[in-house]
Protein backbone atom coordinates (compact mmCIF):
# COMPACT_ATOMS: atom_id res chain seq x y z
CA UNK A 1 0.00 0.00 0.00
CA UNK A 2 2.93 2.51 -0.65
CA UNK A 3 0.49 4.97 -2.20
CA UNK A 4 -0.47 8.56 -1.84
CA UNK A 5 -3.62 9.34 0.09
CA UNK A 6 -6.28 10.81 -2.20
CA UNK A 7 -6.95 13.62 -0.34
CA UNK A 8 -4.21 15.51 1.87
CA UNK A 9 -4.84 15.58 5.28
CA UNK A 10 -6.14 19.18 4.85
CA UNK A 11 -8.57 18.12 2.16
CA UNK A 12 -9.72 15.38 4.44
CA UNK A 13 -10.31 17.77 7.65
CA UNK A 14 -12.41 19.90 5.61
CA UNK A 15 -14.30 16.86 4.10
CA UNK A 16 -14.89 15.37 7.68
CA UNK A 17 -16.28 18.85 8.88
CA UNK A 18 -18.53 19.15 5.82
CA UNK A 19 -20.38 15.34 5.88
CA UNK A 20 -19.48 14.31 9.25
CA UNK A 21 -20.20 17.76 11.55
CA UNK A 22 -22.35 16.23 14.18
CA UNK A 23 -19.20 13.97 15.65
CA UNK A 24 -18.35 16.92 17.27
CA UNK A 25 -21.24 17.66 18.99
CA UNK A 26 -20.79 19.07 22.88
CA UNK A 27 -17.28 19.84 21.68
CA UNK A 28 -14.48 19.06 19.04
CA UNK A 29 -12.37 16.33 20.50
CA UNK A 30 -11.04 13.90 17.34
CA UNK A 31 -7.98 15.37 15.46
CA UNK A 32 -6.59 13.50 12.66
CA UNK A 33 -2.58 13.79 13.33
CA UNK A 34 -1.07 11.97 10.29
CA UNK A 35 -2.69 10.42 7.31
CA UNK A 36 -1.60 7.68 4.84
CA UNK A 37 -2.23 5.58 1.89
CA UNK A 38 -4.70 3.32 4.14
CA UNK A 39 -3.71 4.65 7.42
CA UNK A 40 -3.99 7.45 9.83
CA UNK A 41 -3.48 8.67 13.45
CA UNK A 42 -6.34 10.20 15.37
CA UNK A 43 -5.77 11.87 18.56
CA UNK A 44 -9.49 12.02 20.92
CA UNK A 45 -8.58 15.03 23.21
CA UNK A 46 -9.39 14.86 27.14
CA UNK A 47 -13.15 16.11 27.53
CA UNK A 48 -15.18 15.17 30.78
CA UNK A 49 -18.33 13.54 28.56
CA UNK A 50 -16.15 10.55 27.56
CA UNK A 51 -15.36 9.86 31.38
CA UNK A 52 -16.24 7.18 33.57
CA UNK A 53 -16.47 6.47 37.29
CA UNK A 54 -13.22 6.11 38.63
CA UNK A 55 -11.67 8.01 36.03
CA UNK A 56 -12.04 5.74 33.39
CA UNK A 57 -12.57 6.70 29.45
CA UNK A 58 -16.09 5.36 28.14
CA UNK A 59 -16.26 2.92 25.91
CA UNK A 60 -18.57 4.06 23.51
CA UNK A 61 -16.24 6.99 23.08
CA UNK A 62 -13.57 4.60 21.87
CA UNK A 63 -16.29 3.14 19.92
CA UNK A 64 -16.54 6.34 18.43
CA UNK A 65 -12.54 7.15 17.84
CA UNK A 66 -12.35 3.99 15.84
CA UNK A 67 -15.32 4.13 14.21
CA UNK A 68 -14.06 7.94 12.83
CA UNK A 69 -10.66 6.81 12.37
CA UNK A 70 -11.40 3.98 10.30
CA UNK A 71 -13.63 6.07 8.30
CA UNK A 72 -10.48 8.10 7.72
CA UNK A 73 -8.62 5.48 6.37
CA UNK A 74 -11.18 4.39 4.05
CA UNK A 75 -11.10 7.70 2.33
CA UNK A 76 -7.75 7.66 1.89
CA UNK A 77 -7.87 4.70 -0.17
CA UNK A 78 -11.06 5.25 -2.20
CA UNK A 79 -11.50 8.99 -2.12
CA UNK A 80 -14.75 11.07 -1.60
CA UNK A 81 -17.12 8.48 -1.15
CA UNK A 82 -19.97 9.97 1.60
CA UNK A 83 -21.47 6.87 1.41
CA UNK A 84 -19.35 4.39 3.06
CA UNK A 85 -21.70 2.55 6.05
CA UNK A 86 -19.79 0.66 8.84
CA UNK A 87 -21.18 -2.76 8.68
CA UNK A 88 -19.49 -4.01 11.31
CA UNK A 89 -17.50 -3.21 14.20
CA UNK A 90 -15.36 -5.38 16.93
CA UNK A 91 -13.49 -4.03 19.82
CA UNK A 92 -11.58 -5.84 22.92
CA UNK A 93 -10.94 -3.25 25.54
CA UNK A 94 -7.42 -4.18 27.14
CA UNK A 95 -6.46 -2.24 29.83
CA UNK A 96 -8.00 0.79 32.05
CA UNK A 97 -7.57 3.58 30.12
CA UNK A 98 -5.18 7.03 31.59
CA UNK A 99 -7.26 9.93 32.35
CA UNK A 100 -5.63 11.84 29.16
CA UNK A 101 -6.11 11.80 25.22
CA UNK A 102 -6.35 8.82 23.72
CA UNK A 103 -4.10 8.15 20.36
CA UNK A 104 -4.93 5.54 17.52
CA UNK A 105 -3.07 4.05 14.77
CA UNK A 106 -5.47 2.68 11.96
CA UNK A 107 -4.36 0.92 8.68
CA UNK A 108 -6.91 -0.89 6.34
CA UNK A 109 -5.69 -5.13 5.88
CA UNK A 110 -7.86 -4.60 2.82
CA UNK A 111 -8.73 -1.58 0.25
CA UNK A 112 -11.12 -3.41 -1.92
CA UNK A 113 -14.12 -2.24 -4.55
CA UNK A 114 -17.32 -3.27 -2.32
CA UNK A 115 -15.60 -3.97 1.44
CA UNK A 116 -12.79 -2.34 2.85
CA UNK A 117 -11.44 -4.04 6.27
CA UNK A 118 -9.13 -2.30 8.80
CA UNK A 119 -7.96 -2.54 12.51
CA UNK A 120 -7.24 0.20 14.66
CA UNK A 121 -4.94 0.23 17.82
CA UNK A 122 -6.36 2.45 20.76
CA UNK A 123 -3.13 3.99 23.28
CA UNK A 124 -3.36 5.97 26.27
CA UNK A 125 -1.10 9.20 25.16
CA UNK A 126 2.92 8.39 26.14
CA UNK A 127 2.15 4.65 27.44
CA UNK A 128 3.44 1.21 25.20
CA UNK A 129 0.77 -1.33 26.10
CA UNK A 130 -2.49 -0.86 24.07
CA UNK A 131 -5.39 0.42 25.72
CA UNK A 132 -8.09 -1.32 23.36
CA UNK A 133 -8.27 -3.04 19.62
CA UNK A 134 -10.80 -2.95 16.81
CA UNK A 135 -11.86 -4.06 13.81
CA UNK A 136 -14.02 -3.12 11.47
CA UNK A 137 -15.59 -3.33 8.05
CA UNK A 138 -17.36 -0.42 5.78
CA UNK A 139 -19.35 -1.20 2.50
CA UNK A 140 -18.37 0.72 -0.46
CA UNK A 141 -21.40 1.79 -2.51
CA UNK A 142 -20.90 0.06 -6.33
CA UNK A 143 -19.87 2.54 -8.59
CA UNK A 144 -18.13 4.77 -6.12
CA UNK A 145 -15.11 3.34 -5.94
CA UNK A 146 -12.67 4.74 -8.42
CA UNK A 147 -9.36 2.79 -7.29
CA UNK B 1 -32.76 -18.89 33.52
CA UNK B 2 -36.38 -18.68 34.71
CA UNK B 3 -35.38 -16.77 37.68
CA UNK B 4 -35.93 -13.80 39.46
CA UNK B 5 -33.87 -10.55 38.89
CA UNK B 6 -31.63 -10.08 41.23
CA UNK B 7 -32.77 -5.94 41.33
CA UNK B 8 -36.33 -4.80 40.40
CA UNK B 9 -36.45 -2.23 37.94
CA UNK B 10 -36.75 0.12 40.30
CA UNK B 11 -33.64 -0.66 42.22
CA UNK B 12 -31.91 -1.04 38.91
CA UNK B 13 -32.40 2.39 37.56
CA UNK B 14 -31.38 4.33 41.06
CA UNK B 15 -27.86 1.99 41.08
CA UNK B 16 -27.50 3.03 37.19
CA UNK B 17 -28.21 6.88 38.34
CA UNK B 18 -25.98 6.42 40.69
CA UNK B 19 -22.63 4.46 38.85
CA UNK B 20 -23.59 5.56 35.40
CA UNK B 21 -24.18 9.26 35.55
CA UNK B 22 -22.12 10.27 32.86
CA UNK B 23 -24.05 8.02 30.43
CA UNK B 24 -26.96 10.68 30.28
CA UNK B 25 -24.50 13.73 29.49
CA UNK B 26 -25.91 15.97 27.12
CA UNK B 27 -29.67 14.98 28.13
CA UNK B 28 -31.33 11.31 29.39
CA UNK B 29 -31.69 9.18 26.02
CA UNK B 30 -31.87 6.00 27.77
CA UNK B 31 -34.89 4.31 29.96
CA UNK B 32 -35.14 0.38 30.96
CA UNK B 33 -38.44 -0.27 30.14
CA UNK B 34 -38.22 -4.03 31.00
CA UNK B 35 -36.01 -6.57 33.24
CA UNK B 36 -35.64 -9.83 33.76
CA UNK B 37 -33.13 -12.71 35.14
CA UNK B 38 -30.22 -12.15 32.32
CA UNK B 39 -32.77 -9.87 29.77
CA UNK B 40 -33.85 -6.07 29.47
CA UNK B 41 -35.80 -3.84 26.91
CA UNK B 42 -33.85 -0.47 26.60
CA UNK B 43 -35.41 2.30 24.45
CA UNK B 44 -33.09 5.11 23.37
CA UNK B 45 -35.45 8.14 22.98
CA UNK B 46 -34.40 10.30 19.73
CA UNK B 47 -32.15 13.17 19.89
CA UNK B 48 -30.35 15.36 17.67
CA UNK B 49 -26.96 14.43 19.57
CA UNK B 50 -27.39 11.30 17.50
CA UNK B 51 -27.84 11.90 14.40
CA UNK B 52 -26.14 11.77 11.02
CA UNK B 53 -26.13 13.21 7.83
CA UNK B 54 -29.14 11.96 5.84
CA UNK B 55 -31.25 11.24 9.07
CA UNK B 56 -29.50 8.52 10.11
CA UNK B 57 -28.62 7.49 13.92
CA UNK B 58 -25.07 7.19 14.76
CA UNK B 59 -23.65 3.74 14.74
CA UNK B 60 -21.69 4.73 18.17
CA UNK B 61 -25.30 5.40 19.75
CA UNK B 62 -26.23 2.32 18.76
CA UNK B 63 -23.17 1.00 20.58
CA UNK B 64 -24.13 2.95 23.54
CA UNK B 65 -27.32 1.39 23.85
CA UNK B 66 -25.65 -1.84 23.37
CA UNK B 67 -23.37 -2.06 26.01
CA UNK B 68 -25.60 -0.20 28.20
CA UNK B 69 -27.97 -2.59 27.79
CA UNK B 70 -25.42 -5.95 28.09
CA UNK B 71 -24.69 -3.96 31.49
CA UNK B 72 -28.24 -3.98 32.70
CA UNK B 73 -28.61 -7.67 31.91
CA UNK B 74 -25.06 -8.62 33.35
CA UNK B 75 -26.51 -6.91 37.00
CA UNK B 76 -29.67 -8.21 36.53
CA UNK B 77 -28.23 -11.84 37.10
CA UNK B 78 -24.97 -11.20 39.27
CA UNK B 79 -26.46 -8.37 41.27
CA UNK B 80 -24.76 -4.74 42.03
CA UNK B 81 -21.49 -5.31 40.82
CA UNK B 82 -19.70 -1.67 39.87
CA UNK B 83 -16.44 -2.96 38.64
CA UNK B 84 -18.18 -5.22 36.44
CA UNK B 85 -16.17 -4.16 32.75
CA UNK B 86 -16.86 -4.76 29.15
CA UNK B 87 -14.14 -6.93 27.83
CA UNK B 88 -15.46 -7.08 24.01
CA UNK B 89 -18.09 -5.64 21.85
CA UNK B 90 -19.30 -6.70 18.65
CA UNK B 91 -21.76 -4.84 16.31
CA UNK B 92 -23.37 -5.71 13.01
CA UNK B 93 -24.89 -3.27 11.69
CA UNK B 94 -28.11 -4.47 9.49
CA UNK B 95 -30.19 -1.20 8.10
CA UNK B 96 -30.77 2.24 8.21
CA UNK B 97 -32.66 3.26 11.54
CA UNK B 98 -35.00 5.46 11.02
CA UNK B 99 -35.70 8.74 12.30
CA UNK B 100 -37.15 8.34 16.54
CA UNK B 101 -36.58 6.44 19.19
CA UNK B 102 -34.87 2.64 18.92
CA UNK B 103 -35.68 -0.06 21.34
CA UNK B 104 -33.58 -2.96 21.94
CA UNK B 105 -34.01 -6.67 23.58
CA UNK B 106 -30.81 -7.78 25.66
CA UNK B 107 -30.47 -11.66 26.71
CA UNK B 108 -27.40 -13.55 28.21
CA UNK B 109 -26.28 -16.44 26.71
CA UNK B 110 -23.96 -17.13 29.61
CA UNK B 111 -23.98 -15.63 33.34
CA UNK B 112 -20.61 -16.79 34.31
CA UNK B 113 -18.51 -16.74 37.34
CA UNK B 114 -16.14 -14.96 35.43
CA UNK B 115 -17.73 -13.88 32.17
CA UNK B 116 -20.71 -12.74 31.36
CA UNK B 117 -21.13 -13.44 27.34
CA UNK B 118 -24.47 -11.50 25.80
CA UNK B 119 -26.69 -10.67 22.92
CA UNK B 120 -28.55 -6.94 22.00
CA UNK B 121 -30.85 -6.58 19.24
CA UNK B 122 -32.06 -3.02 17.85
CA UNK B 123 -35.03 -1.99 16.76
CA UNK B 124 -36.08 0.78 14.98
CA UNK B 125 -39.50 1.42 17.28
CA UNK B 126 -42.45 -0.21 15.59
CA UNK B 127 -40.12 -2.39 12.68
CA UNK B 128 -39.89 -5.89 12.77
CA UNK B 129 -36.46 -6.48 11.02
CA UNK B 130 -34.00 -4.84 13.57
CA UNK B 131 -31.55 -2.28 12.36
CA UNK B 132 -27.96 -3.80 14.62
CA UNK B 133 -27.72 -6.76 16.54
CA UNK B 134 -24.38 -6.80 19.14
CA UNK B 135 -22.51 -9.74 20.79
CA UNK B 136 -20.98 -8.69 23.96
CA UNK B 137 -18.48 -9.99 26.84
CA UNK B 138 -18.66 -8.56 30.88
CA UNK B 139 -15.38 -9.71 32.71
CA UNK B 140 -16.55 -9.94 36.40
CA UNK B 141 -14.05 -9.47 39.02
CA UNK B 142 -13.36 -12.44 41.17
CA UNK B 143 -15.51 -12.47 44.20
CA UNK B 144 -18.06 -10.51 43.49
CA UNK B 145 -20.23 -12.42 41.85
CA UNK B 146 -22.80 -13.98 44.64
CA UNK B 147 -25.17 -16.16 42.51
CA UNK C 1 -39.42 -13.47 7.01
CA UNK C 2 -42.22 -15.73 6.54
CA UNK C 3 -41.74 -17.07 2.90
CA UNK C 4 -40.32 -20.46 1.44
CA UNK C 5 -37.32 -21.47 1.41
CA UNK C 6 -35.93 -20.82 -2.23
CA UNK C 7 -34.95 -24.54 -2.39
CA UNK C 8 -36.54 -27.60 -0.49
CA UNK C 9 -34.10 -29.81 2.03
CA UNK C 10 -33.81 -32.68 -0.40
CA UNK C 11 -32.75 -29.76 -3.01
CA UNK C 12 -30.02 -27.89 -0.81
CA UNK C 13 -28.55 -31.26 0.38
CA UNK C 14 -27.87 -32.51 -3.46
CA UNK C 15 -26.42 -29.29 -4.08
CA UNK C 16 -24.43 -28.48 -0.66
CA UNK C 17 -22.61 -32.38 -1.64
CA UNK C 18 -22.42 -30.53 -5.14
CA UNK C 19 -20.17 -27.65 -4.32
CA UNK C 20 -19.07 -28.10 -0.89
CA UNK C 21 -18.48 -32.02 -0.69
CA UNK C 22 -14.59 -32.14 1.15
CA UNK C 23 -16.27 -30.94 4.17
CA UNK C 24 -17.18 -33.95 4.69
CA UNK C 25 -13.68 -35.16 4.20
CA UNK C 26 -12.54 -37.81 6.93
CA UNK C 27 -16.40 -39.03 7.67
CA UNK C 28 -20.05 -37.19 7.04
CA UNK C 29 -20.52 -35.42 10.13
CA UNK C 30 -23.31 -32.63 9.43
CA UNK C 31 -26.56 -33.33 8.34
CA UNK C 32 -29.64 -30.39 7.65
CA UNK C 33 -32.91 -31.37 9.65
CA UNK C 34 -34.86 -28.62 8.62
CA UNK C 35 -35.31 -25.86 6.74
CA UNK C 36 -37.28 -22.51 6.07
CA UNK C 37 -36.44 -18.85 4.59
CA UNK C 38 -33.25 -17.56 6.52
CA UNK C 39 -33.37 -20.74 9.10
CA UNK C 40 -32.13 -23.94 9.36
CA UNK C 41 -30.91 -26.57 11.87
CA UNK C 42 -27.68 -28.41 11.01
CA UNK C 43 -26.42 -31.41 12.92
CA UNK C 44 -22.99 -32.14 13.65
CA UNK C 45 -22.51 -36.25 14.97
CA UNK C 46 -20.18 -36.79 17.32
CA UNK C 47 -16.72 -37.90 15.36
CA UNK C 48 -13.48 -38.59 17.17
CA UNK C 49 -12.15 -36.35 14.75
CA UNK C 50 -13.44 -33.47 16.24
CA UNK C 51 -12.78 -34.26 20.44
CA UNK C 52 -10.06 -32.60 22.44
CA UNK C 53 -8.56 -33.54 25.94
CA UNK C 54 -11.23 -33.75 28.57
CA UNK C 55 -13.57 -34.93 25.61
CA UNK C 56 -14.44 -31.73 24.50
CA UNK C 57 -15.50 -31.38 20.76
CA UNK C 58 -12.79 -28.61 19.40
CA UNK C 59 -13.55 -25.18 18.46
CA UNK C 60 -12.43 -25.76 15.38
CA UNK C 61 -15.15 -28.25 14.72
CA UNK C 62 -18.12 -25.98 15.89
CA UNK C 63 -16.82 -23.39 13.34
CA UNK C 64 -16.57 -25.48 10.38
CA UNK C 65 -20.37 -26.38 11.86
CA UNK C 66 -21.48 -22.29 12.07
CA UNK C 67 -19.49 -21.88 8.80
CA UNK C 68 -21.69 -24.63 7.20
CA UNK C 69 -25.16 -23.52 8.62
CA UNK C 70 -24.60 -19.92 8.07
CA UNK C 71 -23.87 -21.14 3.80
CA UNK C 72 -27.24 -23.21 3.85
CA UNK C 73 -29.64 -19.95 5.22
CA UNK C 74 -27.69 -17.80 2.84
CA UNK C 75 -28.79 -20.15 -0.10
CA UNK C 76 -32.37 -20.90 1.63
CA UNK C 77 -32.38 -16.74 1.17
CA UNK C 78 -30.80 -15.83 -2.06
CA UNK C 79 -30.70 -19.44 -3.66
CA UNK C 80 -27.93 -21.47 -5.64
CA UNK C 81 -24.99 -18.87 -5.36
CA UNK C 82 -21.67 -20.99 -5.72
CA UNK C 83 -19.48 -18.07 -4.76
CA UNK C 84 -21.19 -16.51 -1.59
CA UNK C 85 -18.41 -16.23 0.45
CA UNK C 86 -17.71 -15.75 4.02
CA UNK C 87 -16.04 -12.43 4.73
CA UNK C 88 -16.15 -12.56 8.61
CA UNK C 89 -17.27 -14.85 11.40
CA UNK C 90 -17.11 -13.97 14.90
CA UNK C 91 -17.85 -17.37 17.76
CA UNK C 92 -18.38 -16.61 21.63
CA UNK C 93 -17.69 -20.12 23.15
CA UNK C 94 -19.70 -20.09 25.78
CA UNK C 95 -19.49 -23.76 28.27
CA UNK C 96 -17.65 -27.37 28.08
CA UNK C 97 -19.99 -29.20 25.14
CA UNK C 98 -21.04 -33.10 26.15
CA UNK C 99 -19.71 -35.45 24.11
CA UNK C 100 -21.89 -36.28 21.82
CA UNK C 101 -24.24 -34.73 19.24
CA UNK C 102 -23.99 -30.51 18.68
CA UNK C 103 -27.49 -29.43 17.46
CA UNK C 104 -27.13 -25.70 15.92
CA UNK C 105 -30.26 -23.27 15.03
CA UNK C 106 -29.23 -20.40 12.36
CA UNK C 107 -31.63 -17.20 11.78
CA UNK C 108 -30.67 -14.26 9.28
CA UNK C 109 -30.68 -11.22 10.83
CA UNK C 110 -30.09 -9.83 7.45
CA UNK C 111 -30.98 -10.85 3.70
CA UNK C 112 -29.37 -8.26 1.42
CA UNK C 113 -28.51 -7.51 -1.84
CA UNK C 114 -24.94 -7.40 -1.11
CA UNK C 115 -24.60 -9.17 2.19
CA UNK C 116 -25.96 -11.91 4.47
CA UNK C 117 -25.62 -11.81 8.35
CA UNK C 118 -27.07 -14.35 10.43
CA UNK C 119 -26.65 -15.82 13.92
CA UNK C 120 -25.89 -19.38 15.34
CA UNK C 121 -26.41 -20.98 17.84
CA UNK C 122 -24.72 -24.45 19.14
CA UNK C 123 -26.17 -26.40 21.79
CA UNK C 124 -25.58 -29.84 23.02
CA UNK C 125 -27.84 -32.24 21.87
CA UNK C 126 -30.81 -32.22 25.01
CA UNK C 127 -29.08 -29.31 26.84
CA UNK C 128 -31.18 -26.06 27.11
CA UNK C 129 -27.86 -24.00 27.85
CA UNK C 130 -26.08 -23.29 24.44
CA UNK C 131 -22.24 -24.10 24.34
CA UNK C 132 -21.14 -21.58 21.19
CA UNK C 133 -22.86 -17.99 19.63
CA UNK C 134 -22.14 -17.39 16.01
CA UNK C 135 -22.95 -14.20 14.16
CA UNK C 136 -20.72 -14.17 10.59
CA UNK C 137 -21.68 -12.52 7.04
CA UNK C 138 -21.37 -13.94 3.53
CA UNK C 139 -21.19 -11.45 0.73
CA UNK C 140 -23.00 -12.22 -2.28
CA UNK C 141 -21.87 -11.60 -5.71
CA UNK C 142 -23.43 -8.71 -7.99
CA UNK C 143 -25.85 -10.04 -9.73
CA UNK C 144 -26.14 -13.30 -8.28
CA UNK C 145 -28.76 -12.35 -6.01
CA UNK C 146 -32.62 -13.14 -7.35
CA UNK C 147 -34.74 -12.36 -4.60
CA UNK D 1 7.30 -7.56 25.51
CA UNK D 2 10.45 -7.64 25.04
CA UNK D 3 10.76 -10.95 27.45
CA UNK D 4 12.09 -14.68 26.94
CA UNK D 5 9.24 -17.08 26.25
CA UNK D 6 8.14 -18.83 29.02
CA UNK D 7 9.02 -22.36 26.79
CA UNK D 8 12.02 -22.68 23.84
CA UNK D 9 10.44 -23.62 20.18
CA UNK D 10 11.38 -27.40 20.83
CA UNK D 11 9.78 -27.24 24.72
CA UNK D 12 6.69 -25.93 22.95
CA UNK D 13 6.77 -28.26 19.90
CA UNK D 14 6.94 -31.34 22.72
CA UNK D 15 4.43 -30.00 24.70
CA UNK D 16 1.46 -29.12 21.67
CA UNK D 17 2.31 -32.83 20.91
CA UNK D 18 1.20 -33.49 24.46
CA UNK D 19 -1.98 -31.48 25.02
CA UNK D 20 -3.04 -31.14 21.83
CA UNK D 21 -2.53 -34.23 19.03
CA UNK D 22 -5.91 -34.44 17.76
CA UNK D 23 -5.17 -31.58 15.87
CA UNK D 24 -2.90 -33.41 13.54
CA UNK D 25 -5.73 -35.84 12.54
CA UNK D 26 -5.62 -36.69 8.76
CA UNK D 27 -1.57 -35.93 8.75
CA UNK D 28 0.43 -33.02 10.56
CA UNK D 29 -0.17 -29.57 8.77
CA UNK D 30 0.57 -26.94 11.33
CA UNK D 31 4.60 -26.19 12.08
CA UNK D 32 5.78 -23.71 15.08
CA UNK D 33 8.47 -21.62 13.21
CA UNK D 34 9.28 -18.85 14.84
CA UNK D 35 8.40 -18.18 18.78
CA UNK D 36 9.32 -14.67 21.24
CA UNK D 37 6.99 -13.55 24.16
CA UNK D 38 3.36 -13.61 22.95
CA UNK D 39 4.57 -13.89 19.89
CA UNK D 40 4.73 -16.81 17.31
CA UNK D 41 5.15 -18.03 13.55
CA UNK D 42 2.95 -21.01 12.29
CA UNK D 43 2.64 -22.51 8.93
CA UNK D 44 0.02 -24.50 7.97
CA UNK D 45 1.43 -27.23 4.74
CA UNK D 46 -1.23 -27.58 2.05
CA UNK D 47 -3.34 -30.08 2.77
CA UNK D 48 -6.01 -31.58 0.56
CA UNK D 49 -8.12 -31.58 3.35
CA UNK D 50 -8.01 -28.18 3.71
CA UNK D 51 -9.25 -27.41 0.20
CA UNK D 52 -12.12 -25.83 -1.47
CA UNK D 53 -13.87 -25.70 -4.30
CA UNK D 54 -11.84 -23.33 -7.15
CA UNK D 55 -8.68 -24.47 -5.52
CA UNK D 56 -9.19 -22.07 -2.09
CA UNK D 57 -8.50 -22.87 1.44
CA UNK D 58 -11.34 -23.50 3.31
CA UNK D 59 -12.24 -20.81 6.33
CA UNK D 60 -12.12 -23.28 9.08
CA UNK D 61 -8.48 -24.40 8.35
CA UNK D 62 -7.64 -20.97 8.61
CA UNK D 63 -9.80 -20.66 12.17
CA UNK D 64 -8.02 -23.61 13.11
CA UNK D 65 -4.58 -22.43 12.04
CA UNK D 66 -5.62 -19.08 13.97
CA UNK D 67 -6.69 -20.86 17.06
CA UNK D 68 -3.39 -23.10 17.40
CA UNK D 69 -1.51 -20.19 16.80
CA UNK D 70 -2.86 -18.02 19.42
CA UNK D 71 -2.72 -20.81 21.77
CA UNK D 72 0.95 -20.81 21.15
CA UNK D 73 1.47 -17.29 21.75
CA UNK D 74 -0.52 -17.49 25.17
CA UNK D 75 1.76 -20.62 26.02
CA UNK D 76 5.18 -18.16 25.64
CA UNK D 77 3.78 -15.82 27.58
CA UNK D 78 1.86 -17.56 30.43
CA UNK D 79 3.60 -20.91 30.25
CA UNK D 80 1.93 -24.04 30.48
CA UNK D 81 -1.68 -24.07 31.25
CA UNK D 82 -3.34 -27.27 29.30
CA UNK D 83 -6.73 -25.61 30.61
CA UNK D 84 -6.99 -22.06 28.75
CA UNK D 85 -9.54 -22.05 26.45
CA UNK D 86 -10.64 -20.06 23.55
CA UNK D 87 -13.56 -17.48 24.96
CA UNK D 88 -13.86 -15.85 21.16
CA UNK D 89 -12.57 -15.94 18.16
CA UNK D 90 -13.32 -13.48 15.14
CA UNK D 91 -12.23 -13.61 11.76
CA UNK D 92 -12.12 -11.59 8.81
CA UNK D 93 -11.85 -12.74 5.65
CA UNK D 94 -9.63 -10.39 3.12
CA UNK D 95 -8.72 -12.13 0.31
CA UNK D 96 -8.91 -15.72 -1.56
CA UNK D 97 -5.69 -17.57 -0.38
CA UNK D 98 -3.71 -19.40 -3.09
CA UNK D 99 -3.33 -23.08 -3.00
CA UNK D 100 -0.29 -23.60 -1.13
CA UNK D 101 1.42 -23.13 2.64
CA UNK D 102 -0.09 -20.38 4.66
CA UNK D 103 1.99 -18.28 7.13
CA UNK D 104 0.39 -16.91 9.99
CA UNK D 105 2.35 -13.75 12.45
CA UNK D 106 0.37 -13.65 15.78
CA UNK D 107 1.08 -11.40 18.86
CA UNK D 108 -0.64 -10.77 22.15
CA UNK D 109 -2.15 -7.30 22.66
CA UNK D 110 -2.67 -8.64 25.96
CA UNK D 111 -1.32 -11.05 28.48
CA UNK D 112 -3.53 -10.60 31.65
CA UNK D 113 -3.78 -12.79 34.61
CA UNK D 114 -7.22 -13.88 33.54
CA UNK D 115 -7.74 -13.09 29.77
CA UNK D 116 -5.56 -13.12 27.06
CA UNK D 117 -6.11 -11.02 23.83
CA UNK D 118 -3.92 -11.41 20.49
CA UNK D 119 -4.49 -10.92 17.02
CA UNK D 120 -3.08 -13.20 14.41
CA UNK D 121 -2.38 -12.03 10.80
CA UNK D 122 -2.39 -15.04 8.06
CA UNK D 123 -0.57 -14.61 4.67
CA UNK D 124 -0.28 -17.32 1.75
CA UNK D 125 3.43 -17.44 1.36
CA UNK D 126 5.34 -15.21 -1.01
CA UNK D 127 2.40 -12.43 -0.67
CA UNK D 128 2.46 -9.35 1.01
CA UNK D 129 -1.04 -8.34 1.07
CA UNK D 130 -2.81 -10.74 4.08
CA UNK D 131 -5.83 -13.40 3.66
CA UNK D 132 -7.66 -13.33 6.86
CA UNK D 133 -7.10 -11.33 10.23
CA UNK D 134 -8.12 -12.98 13.63
CA UNK D 135 -8.77 -11.75 16.91
CA UNK D 136 -9.27 -13.59 20.01
CA UNK D 137 -9.62 -14.49 23.63
CA UNK D 138 -7.86 -16.94 25.83
CA UNK D 139 -9.16 -17.40 29.90
CA UNK D 140 -6.71 -18.30 31.97
CA UNK D 141 -7.62 -20.38 34.90
CA UNK D 142 -7.00 -18.50 38.12
CA UNK D 143 -4.10 -19.54 40.17
CA UNK D 144 -2.33 -21.04 36.54
CA UNK D 145 -0.74 -17.86 35.65
CA UNK D 146 2.78 -17.36 37.09
CA UNK D 147 4.09 -14.05 35.54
Amino acid sequence: MAQEPRLTLEEMDAYLDEVFPEVHHGGRTLFLEDLGYGTCRVRMKHHPKNLRPGGTISGPAMMTLADYALYVAVLSAVGKVPLAVTTNLSIHFLRKPEVGDLVSETRLLKAGKRLCVGEVTIFSEGVDEPVAHVTGTYSVPPGRFSA
